[in-house]
Order: C-alpha cells, then sequence, then structure tokens
C-alpha cells in the first residue's frame, strides 16, 4: 500500500465515523477502521495516536487558525474583538458538516473519555488565544478572560448550531452568543454582597440583540 | 478500626497530599495514603472512588453551594448576579488554603489525567449553574453563557489567587474578574470579521509590552 494515501486522514475519519454508528464505537478497532477506509493501521497511526483523536482531527488546524487570527488581527483591536474574529474564522471548518457533527456529539454524549478529550481540546484552544493575546501586550487577567470567555461562547454556539431548528450558520450563531454575553454582563450591577461596594465604572447598557445588520 | 472514623476525609486528603509531595503522585498508593491516615483501605474507598478523587474532594460541596446559593437569589436577580453571588459564596472553602491550593496546582500542572478531572469538575459545575438558572426560568442561551462565563471568571480568578503575591482573597480575586470582564465585553462591538471588513470601534492601544514589531 502506497507510503502516501491521498486524503489518507479524511478517510479514516469517515470510516470510523461510519463504524461507530454502525457497530458502537466500543466495539470498532483501529484495524477495523483502517480497513474501511482501505489503508493500513500503520498509516492511520501515522495520522492520529488513538481511536478517540479521530474524532479531533481538525484540532490542530483550529488551534492554528485561532493563534494566525488573534495574532493577525490590526493593532489596537480590543481583545474581545480579536478573540471574536477569530472564532468567526473557525466557523468555515464546520460548513456543510452539520450532520458529521451531530453524529460527533452523539458519541460524545455516550462516552465520558470523549467528553473529557472534548474539553481538553477547547481548554487549550482558551490556552493558545491567551497567549497569543499577551504577545500581543494584552495583559492579565484580560487577557485570560477574553479567551476563556471567548471559547465559552464558542461552546455554547455550537451546541446552538447542533440543535437549531432552523439550521442557521455557525458564524451566527457564534454572533448571537457574542451579543448575548454582553448582554448577559452589561445587565450586572457589580458582585453584591460579601466583600465591599467598590462600584466598578459603569458602561451604558448595549441594545442587546438588535445589534445586526 | 471503628468504621466512622472522625474526620476520615480530611485526614485522607491531608495523608495523601503529604505523601505525593514526599514520594511523588504516581508512587503513592491507595494502601499507603490510608495507612499514613492510620485507616484502611475499606475506608478510602468509601469517601473517594480513586486515587486522583482525593484531590477533588471539595467538589461534590462547591456543586451543592453553587446549586444552592443560585436557586436562593431573590426573583429579579440578573442571571451572571446570581452566579457571581454563587462564585462568592464558593471563596470561603478556600479560606486558609491557599498553600494546599498551591501544592495541588502543582500536582495538576505536572499530571494530564488530573487536568483533566480538573476541567470536568469546573464543566460540571458550568453545567450545574446553566440548569439551576433554566429553573429560575432563564432561557438559553443566556443560561449557558451565564454560567460559562461565570466559571470562567472562577478558574482566572483562581490561578491569579494562587499566583498573587500580595495574598489578597479569592472572594477579591473573583471580584476582579468579574469586574475585568465586563470591561472586556464593554470594550467591543459587533463580530466584525474575516468576511466584510467593516472596522470595529477602536479603542486606545493599550501600554503594549512585548509587542511584535
Amino acid at each position: 500500500m502506497g507510503r502516501w494515501e491521498p486524503n489518507a486522514r479524511d478517510r479514516l475519519a469517515q470510516a470510523a465515523m461510519t463504524l461507530f454508528q454502525e457497530h458502537g464505537y466500543d466495539r470498532t478497532t483501529v484495524e477495523e477502521i483502517a480497513a474501511r477506509a482501505g489503508l493500513t493501521e500503520r498509516t492511520f497511526f501515522r495520522y492520529f495516536t488513538d481511536k478517540k483523536e479521530v474524532l479531533f482531527g481538525g484540532s490542530d488546524a483550529l488551534h492554528e487558525r485561532i493563534v494566525t487570527t488573534i495574532a493577525g488581527a490590526p493593532q489596537g483591536t480590543a481583545p474581545l474583538d480579536a478573540v471574536a474574529t477569530a472564532l468567526d474564522a473557525m466557523a468555515p471548518f464546520f460548513k456543510d458538516r452539520r450532520e458529521h457533527a451531530r453524529a460527533r456529539q452523539a458519541l460524545l454524549a455516550a462516552h465520558a473519555d470523549l467528553r473529557e478529550r472534548e474539553l481538553i481540546k477547547l481548554a487549550s484552544l482558551a490556552s493558545a488565544a491567551a497567549d497569543t493575546l499577551r504577545k500581543r501586550g494584552v495583559t492579565e487577567p484580560t487577557a485570560s478572560l477574553a479567551a476563556e470567555a471567548g471559547i465559552a461562547v464558542f461552546k455554547v454556539a455550537f451546541e446552538r448550531w447542533l440543535e437549531d431548528p432552523k439550521e442557521q450558520d455557525l458564524s451566527r450563531h457564534i454572533q448571537l452568543g457574542l451579543d448575548e454575553l454582553r448582554a448577559v454582563t452589561a445587565s450586572t450591577g457589580p458582585v453584591a454582597p460579601a466583600v465591599a461596594p467598590a462600584a466598578p465604572p459603569q458602561r451604558p447598557t448595549r441594545p442587546a440583540r438588535a445589534r445586526k445588520p
């Protein structure tokens, strides 16, 4: 079998998803995945470290996209705007992949170890985003908060996108999520009790939802 | 050995932390932990499902505190305010435990499986918070966003607290984190974009330390 198979990564991922659905995730072996894709196990392990990783094949590309988008944002871009642009730049990866993403989500719902891996990937995206912001001169805790809040928006938007009966784009859900995050934070006061009522400067409340063109 | 040992949970947790630091996490067994605490392995497993779990002994209490605080917030409290109050209500759990928390964090930094467990616990706190908000009538995506953003604040605040040379309270770091989250979201415009170059409202550049040339 040739050393460099065309589209090996995609073929393996597709074969894996088919087998997971046909036989169940637990009962599918790497050998079967490779065979279904018409490839060898050795080729499988050239692309993925284990069976789980097949479901996270795109994460390196997402990682790179986030980092380059934030790094490339115009000078003076507010941190959350830079993160927002990066989230939006991830959306095309999921275009026409809603069905695949739904099937994948069903597997995650059924397997705690897959959910753990997903959380690790998301945490690593947040950490890469924070890192890139710091390289742009954003200080802490701003960098971490903008990054973590951004990834929280992505996580919620992604779930909404999967369930959306209107099938609006992921990009749209990310935008709605960011608007909602702004509305949620704008509609609160300082931490009420316990400590000291040193009110932070309040900004005028934005019109929450209707900001879309 | 008596069936109900006083403070068994705390004694086991303390013994575990001591042994992890003396012999390393990997080389410490449940048997040794139990022996050091003057208890049996059987008692250990009455409190913890595995060795990892010793480091997450407080998570059920945190979970309950979050849920009851959010559920008990006055009617009409804004969602993020309810979450903020719940975060603040978690702070007392960590009072006088900064050294313990630092030692624990060092273990997490060295062991990926512990970091995974930590992420799972945080995700489960976020999910409990969102659930409780929904029970109060908060709709989606507001409930999930307020919960996820709140937990993001907690995560960042916790790390800042551990590293704070001024040793300010966790409660103070939570408050600073919430203020910063509000500042971060208030200073941004709608998602600008990759797609159409509608420049987001620019803010004055922050003092840029290490800005790349």
